[in-house]
């Protein structure tokens, strides 16, 4: 019977969940797959830490050459993250003829093109299911399962901080944003330094990958309009309820004729709408399907076990290949490679949605008539307008919701509002994903 | 550039489906794929009947042999459904060395064993994704993206009619089962003949097939414990709202140490269960990895195009094989043959759950006491207990909720019960799945 023998480089929290699954569950996945998985090194810069798992002394290393060069192993699991020097890793693993499993988004994100590149000039795979919602089989579904559809909608909950925070802050009326990060950073749901989560960075990277497999577009992280929970507010959220909608930074992928508008921002949907329904820590994967219709895919993103449990069954899908000696049978993006392109994104200015306008306005005859009529004039249509009591002194809330209005149509009113005397600060701007509003 | 060429055998929904999938999509197919795949010939009996798509006559035969036996066609396609000639078609596919697509869940529930060793023993796959759960991609994910894990749980809602009435009864108190079903026929999402929906025969089928994928386990259908939806009463529909409960046909894989328990039958669920959120004629997968934690996925599981999606997908998977010269990559049944058993088991007397109990009993004093001792008597503890008002006549419905207890216990508690003088008919029983109440 063949044995396939696995290299690890990176000893941290999914490296030690990966050295847990191999050892817990050795039998079932042999059972399962046929053959055996061995771990033959892991190399860290750190091996004396206790990782809660038990490793003999001689797997270890600090020396990443005894996994990148040693001849029995074929394929090298990269989970130190980070760019550098993951990168040069890999590419290493490559030109040594080994099979490469990474979480990297941030990496795939920034450098998939070098990298799908290299592994295909060396004849070898890149397996990357980890990289996106953790332990949900989400790309191999888009790459396999529903690779007869074109899909007209994606959207997405990718980073289970900022869902931390969301769910918090709808569940706790009026508490202030930077309370629940406390909380997340406390419960160890966020990191010390937040901003790659709060900022919509670290989703704005699974976004692309997603974005390369259901269209064949890799769209460089800078075209794409990210906008993070950083600034949300316990007011919003307290309307969003009152409408019956659930704020949630989504990644939306919408297909329109031969056009698709990429984008990433604090979202009002329905709390009616599967989504709404992904709660705290976990993932959701909303789809839509030509053929297939609307799916739901669900589960935890993050954490140790679940993201080790997509790196193990990347390593058993790239050990069956290796054992069956196929290279490539399932291009890494879903497209081979020369139908990569960067053309048919939809410019943000020119998206058509519904939005959420909060306007700080005093209570004084006239301004809203005045507000109004900005927005007229920019063809915005008002479906609906919250006006909240009066208040001793100082502003009092206007929100409104609007019908199909075009973003760059909204920005300008926004400024022209936000210039009126009787306005303080900004607008809220907060778009709103919901059929029934179009 | 390879070719693909696919026959089809069975030119009914889910085949036209097939068709139209392959004419629309071809060429996003091909960009993922690399290469095209042609659909060559289409067998029926019927060459005639217009199905809504446009194919060359001279890809229709009623010669099933101009299928099998075309040397070009390496993937062959069979969506007749039934057991036989489905089966002798499939076997004779084998032996012209074909791989073979279908979404026969009742042959391969019934027949499987003798379908995946004549597999083997050609040399060749069969792929069926499409038998359980229609487009979603759940056999992928069970076999491939969480082949790491042990699964300590599925509930799965695998039948859109039964879903479908389930939940018209839950929306609309009081209406009778056969109203429901009557507007299920009326709609198209029930068959003149319901029984193998209603019964749960179809459920049956795919939960043998989901149970060999996550434990290795190829069990009969007559050693399941099948109860279908059709005796279901509105009233217990509208106690289990009382309880903030849903009634969903669930088929269940729960793991107990060494034993499984697989059964099959209406079950309560809490009403804020990801599950209970399944409505109408999707379906719904939730499990319980050891690593993953929970998952769920959603989506359509019946109908000509998300059933036809699932096709695709398996003709594109094998197609990938057969172009990289490699069979049988991932084992069928997602373990190795020799490793099938169907050992380990529960008896059905032996699974310990949640029941409610609903006794129509005369209301006369003393009655609801010797109830609840001969509860007591079978060591079943009572949770909860209402007992609806004082009728004119007639008896009045007694509502029970057990903590843990045994089915054997409960079966022999509803017999004595049901010999009291003051009891009219024996106990309504229905397993609730709530973990808060164990």
């Amino acid at each position: 019977m063949n044995e396939i023998c696995v290299g690890l480089i990176g000893f941290g929290t999914v490296g030690s969940g990966v050295v847990k699954i191999l050892q817990q569950n050795k039998e079932i996945i042999e059972a399962r797959v046929g053959f055996p998985v061995k771990l033959k090194r892991i190399a860290d810069l750190d091996v004396t830490t206790d990782r809660g798992v038990r490793v003999d002394p001689s797997v270890l290393t600090t020396d990443v050459r005894q996994v990148l060069e040693d001849p029995e192993i074929s394929i090298v699991i990269e989970l130190i993250g980070g760019i550098e020097p993951a990168k040069a890793f890999i590419l290493d693993a490559f030109r040594s003829g080994k099979q490469v499993v990474t979480a990297n988004k941030a990496l795939l994100a920034e450098h998939g093109a070098e990298i799908f590149k290299a592994a295909r000039q060396a004849g070898r795979e890149i397996a990357f299911e980890a990289a996106v919602a953790g332990g949900i089989p989400i790309l191999r579904a888009l790459r396999e399962g529903l690779v007869a559809n074109r899909f007209g909608k994606v959207l997405a909950i990718l980073n289970g901080t900022c869902n931390f925070i969301l769910t918090a802050m709808d569940e706790n009326p009026g508490i202030p944003f930077d309370d629940v990060l406390k909380q997340a950073q406390d419960r160890g749901y966020a990191e010390a330094d937040p901003s790659l989560d709060i900022e919509g960075i670290d989703t704005a990277h699974k976004l692309v990958i997603i974005l390369a497999l259901t269209h064949g577009i890799r769209l460089p992280l800078a075209r794409i309009y990210v906008e993070g929970i950083n600034r949300m507010d316990p007011f919003d959220v307290e309307m969003a309820k009152e409408f019956s909608f659930k704020i949630k930074l989504l990644a939306l992928i919408i297909q329109h004729g031969e056009q698709v508008e990429v984008r990433l921002h604090p979202t009002m949907i329905p709390r009616n709408h599967p989504l709404a329904r992904v709660d705290g820590v976990f993932n959701g994967i909303y789809l839509r399907g030509d053929m297939v219709g609307d799916q739901l895919f669900y589960g935890r993103g993050a954490g140790k076990e679940p993201t080790a449990s997509a790196v193990v069954g990347d390593v058993i899908e790239l050990a069956r290949n290796v054992i069956g000696g196929q290279v490539g049978r399932v291009p890494p993006l879903g497209y081979p490679q020369n139908r990569i392109d960067t053309g048919g994104v939809m410019d943000m200015q020119e998206v058509v949605t519904n939005y959420y306008l909060r306007v700080q306005a005093l209570d004084r005859p006239g301004v809203l008539s005045r507000i109004a009529g900005i927005m007229a004039d920019h063809s915005i249509s008002i479906h609906s307008v919250i006006q909240k009591g009066r208040q001793q002194s100082g502003t009092v809330p206007v929100v409104f919701l609007t019908h199909n209005a075009r973003e760059k149509d909204v920005q300008a009113a926004a400024r022209k509002i936000n210039d009126l005397d009787a306005v303080e600060g900004p607008p809220v701007i907060i778009r709103i994903e919901d059929e029934s509003l179009d």
